[in-house]
């Protein structure tokens, strides 16, 4: 079993021995915020990206993050060196720390975490990848909190559904996955995603820049009916990239092949991008 | 600084001492349930309703508690032995447990932690309790569970506005308070208080069945709209009992004396349950 180093309370520890107090408000009261971002040998990708977002993310929560931003990279970087994996993702964990009363934020907690992961496959995956819809708003949606209490409890219902995972909807408009964005191909060849009430991920950002030069991309509210003339219908990740999707309900079915939008933007990602 | 002793991974062990691996998904993920009862005493206050809820909590949830329920009434009165406190309060905590991928549950992580507290006051506060509403409905609120993002979040804004708690609505219906449940006393004498999309505390219970004696009774979705026509509005807690609400925004305020309803049914809980 490997016991990666982390770093936790400002020291760097195997991960065995890395615990919270029982007190720790992220525990006690789900308060919390977090970043995941994918590390190539000794590289951390797309670094800065989620850097200014786990900052936004720490403000907009109240909660100050215990490093300043260039001591934060150097903390990282050396754990990366300690670690030596040849493909990794780094977890930065920022809780609301041991709480006077158990309510108000104390002096928080920041940790990371590095762990082996697989690296996004180099073609397209054509497995079946299919969507069960769910209405449901997350909470600050634009913070990477650790809220995620809707997401575990639906994963029994979304494997008895033969889902492989659940697309909040509000009100009829289409939000997010809990750990991806959605992307839409219209019959005219556009592509959209929602621009609000969801949490902006990087690689959905990479997406939006590279498909600018091969079709229209408008970022704006997308509504449920908008599936049943849709072309295609993808999802994006740190860890994943393009996922192109298969099935959502009884709204959407598609099949994918080369020419296909989501596999050009794959193999634009692919090319452009370290991998 | 008192070290209370607290309950964790099947030991009995000083609360400095109690820790929770990082990989944990109440903090990661923010997947746990909890309860807590009031201990006057050697006795636990309520202690079957407590472990009602929590068990249903658990079970909704799909978090077995790692202990039978005559188990855990041992480990509770042992705890309670130990300590020794004259007024205290265990919260009883069960997380996801350190999980394989880290999203669905693993072994969960069952601890109790018991802390002294202040008893509820013999007589019914006289202070101002202003509300402030704020539109949020928590996610599956019949479980008590650990997320309180949005009310730790707003802890500041509430302060700002010269509150004493926040009141949550949803779409022009009230729901409930973060830590307490809301009654409101209509101009013609009736009791009424919300009957979904909340959580059902213990103390509300109680109150619903001590009234029977004086008013009319009704659990049914209470309008905002209808805190203009009110005569009185207080909430419940297991901690404060009944406390009466001053002011909520600008659509309600009121003031209480001897012969006020909630004035009368603290009297009536006083007189009724250990305190």
């Amino acid at each position: 079993m490997i016991d990666p180093i982390c770093f936790i309370h400002d020291q760097f520890l195997p991960l065995s021995q890395a615990n919270v107090p029982v007190s720790d408000l992220g525990l006690q009261r789900g308060y919390g915020v977090f970043d995941f971002f994918r590390v190539k040998g000794n590289s951390a990708l797309f670094l800065d990206a989620h850097l200014d977002r786990f900052y936004h993310s720490a403000e907009y929560m109240h909660l100050p993050i215990p490093l300043e931003r260039a001591q934060l990279k150097e903390k990282i970087q050396e754990l990366i060196n300690r670690n030596r994996f040849s493909d990794s993702g780094v977890r930065m964990t920022l809780t609301g720390g041991a709480s006077p009363d158990g309510y108000q934020p104390g002096i928080p907690h920041f940790m990371m975490v590095q762990q082996a992961i697989v690296p996004p496959p180099d073609r397209i995956s054509d497995a079946p990848y299919v969507l069960m819809c769910y209405e449901h708003q997350r909470q600050l949606p634009m913070v990477k909190s650790t809220d995620y209490l809707m997401a575990v409890w639906l994963q029994p219902r979304v494997r008895e559904a033969g889902a492989q995972d659940v697309l909040y909807t509000s009100q009829g408009w289409i939000r997010e996955c809990p750990r991806s964005n959605i992307f839409l191909v219209t019959a005219s060849g556009t592509l959209v995603t929602p621009a609000s009430h969801m949490l902006k991920g990087i690689t959905r950002a990479n997406i939006l820049q590279a498909a600018q030069t091969i079709m229209p991309v408008e970022e704006r509210d997308l509504h449920i009916d908008e599936l049943a003339t849709a072309r295609e219908v993808f999802v994006s990740s740190t860890t994943k990239r393009i996922i192109p999707v298969t099935k959502i309900d009884q709204s959407f079915t598609a099949t994918y092949n080369s020419e296909s939008y989501c596999t050009r933007l794959f193999e634009l990602l692919r090319s452009a991008e370290p991998w």
